[in-house]
């Protein structure tokens, strides 16, 4: 498996930024959240006045094998279908991204379906979709492998043309049962608090899905290493994104993470560097019954709770407006010096 | 006091709304509150394709005289310092509001300072500051009377000229006093549970400010009409914004609520025309204390929960492009059909 550097950000400008934000005409906190994210960006970017540029919603896709037992209630066609709307810029995430000024690429990290060299869409293709889990594992440890690599090289080529904010979202009809898996096997959280209704099944689906997994479960028994754990229950989607995150952490890029799926691409690399921490701010809590546990096993805390479930980034980029005012404030508000404005007594 | 006509919204399109909304490219319900506003815009505009026209945050200004009797930490000066620190465009609602496409429009409802004929500031002003609550009613009832007016004199020009989306928000040295009392009278909460640290009070400080408003309930004692307790404890820009939000919903006006002034003046609007609730969209959860119990009591819930308590409207500015999404999503999304997506099985 490819190796990354991921550091800790550098804390030598901490006490400045914080009396930069401090003495804005506010009083003191009064930003809440926002402040919190000036401080942690301009801590990533080594700056006083950091900036958000070519801010990038990276939507990575990809079929699974465990989609066919049952899981989801929407056909496994569905994944390539979004693709083409994706391109189409007729989904969800084409009128949030390009209402608040983000740009949507879209990866096919392992969709069973030939686009051929279909323009727009980036080709990183590792497979034609996962192996069911139920009863294999889901890739090889070459295709794990293979998802580092090249979710690496889309975000440094994203990095060379000048983007330091990437958000990441998924499309792959049954990824919460992959997610659940990966929840499941990573923070030990018992199963039936990792499995939720995906895409809207209904109890008696549910309840079947829940099923599929427990079978997947006493099929793979018990896994404790990192590689089997992936080979086992990830997307290519999922492990793309896990290699394009820690890529974006060793670049100091500016980290927004969207709802469950791609939570547990973020748990994968959390479980190998921890230290990307530092560059991830969580979006959004999703309606989808793990992600609460999940980021509160991260420790980190979203700042939207609007009730969507959709995936595709669409939590990253109704947050982003919220990230760009924390930058935003920092630089263009007056301080009570500059203003003139008297301060507390 | 000038009547409004408010009424229910027409709910006619209500199912052709929901049908609209259900059939966009993703399962059904998973944009959780954007949906909620998309139908009640919809519902307001009665339309299926509604749209936001030229909104404006009008951020109202006034003094109280409560503040020179120990319950801000911030002198009262800040007040018209401030404004013209908003006409400098230095604060915080002004770059929120401009990053997110709002026009800023700053009232002088009652500040006590003479701004003379300064370009940009909306002079509406009642007076030089309202008389302290502790010893004597804020203002007279023709004073209130006049905020009425001058409300919806400002709302009408706004319409006029196509505005359809006003966000409210406001600055005034001691208003959450005044803001405290209306809730406390109007809600019949404990004071206790209405007061909180406004713009950053100490442990101490806030103390004293509980003992001045006690002393304030003393004097008052029972109130229960009305106009009695706005003449006794608001502020003009409070009650100038109750009239303007109240012409807002007679003209059919998307109403953005900001934090716990703004909330005191939609209770009292909403005390007179409860229909007023059909327009209005909370838009932040101020970390003020009061604000939670208070939008409970109203039955609203906050789109957002972002530790701040700045006022001004940076809470609605914040929050805009949410609004935003939830118009665009419903006007710009491929349906299943227009997209060639298969629908659940």
């Amino acid at each position: 498996m490819k190796d990354f550097k991921v550091k800790k950000v550098e804390k030598s400008l901490e006490k400045e930024l914080q009396h930069k934000i401090d003495y804005k005409t506010k009083p003191l906190g009064s930003l809440g959240k926002l402040e919190d994210i000036a401080l942690q960006i301009g801590l990533i970017q080594e700056t006083l006045s950091p900036k958000i540029k070519s801010p990038t919603v990276l939507v990575f896709a990809g079929d699974h094998g465990i989609a066919n037992d049952g899981v989801s209630p929407y056909p496994q066609e569905v994944t390539y279908q979004m693709v083409m709307n994706f391109l189409n810029e007729g989904a969800g995430i084409n009128v949030f991204a390009r209402q608040n000024g983000l740009v949507v690429k879209v990866v096919d990290a392992g969709v069973n379906y030939d686009f051929g060299s279909l323009g727009k869409l980036l080709h990183y293709k590792v497979n034609k979709g996962t192996r069911s889990f139920l009863n294999n594992t889901a890739m090889e440890r070459i295709e794990l492998s293979e998802c580092f690599i090249k979710g690496s090289a889309i975000v440094n080529d994203l990095f060379e043309k000048g983007c330091n904010c990437i958000a990441f979202g998924e499309m792959g009809i049954g990824n919460t049962s992959s997610a659940a898996m990966l929840m499941h096997y990573f923070t030990e959280t018992d199963l039936h608090d990792c499995v939720g209704r995906g895409t809207g099944l209904d109890n008696k689906g549910l309840k079947k899905k829940i099923g599929v997994l427990e079978a997947a479960v006493e099929f793979h028994g018990e896994l404790e290493d990192w590689e089997k754990i992936m080979m086992a229950f990830s997307g290519f989607e999922i492990a793309m994104m896990t290699g394009a995150m820690l890529q974006a952490a060793e670049n100091k890029m500016v980290i927004l993470l969207d709802g469950f799926i791609a939570t547990t691409a973020y748990l994968a690399a959390y479980k190998l560097y921890p230290e990307i921490k530092n560059y991830v701010i969580a979006c959004h809590l999703s309606d989808e019954k793990g992600h609460k546990l999940l980021l509160e096993y991260l420790g980190v805390s979203p700042l939207l709770s609007l009730g969507m479930r959709l995936g595709e980034g669409t939590g990253t980029a109704i947050a982003f407006p919220i990230v760009n005012a924390s930058v935003n404030f920092l630089n263009e508000m007056a301080s009570f010096e500059s203003a003139g404005v008297s301060n507390k007594e």
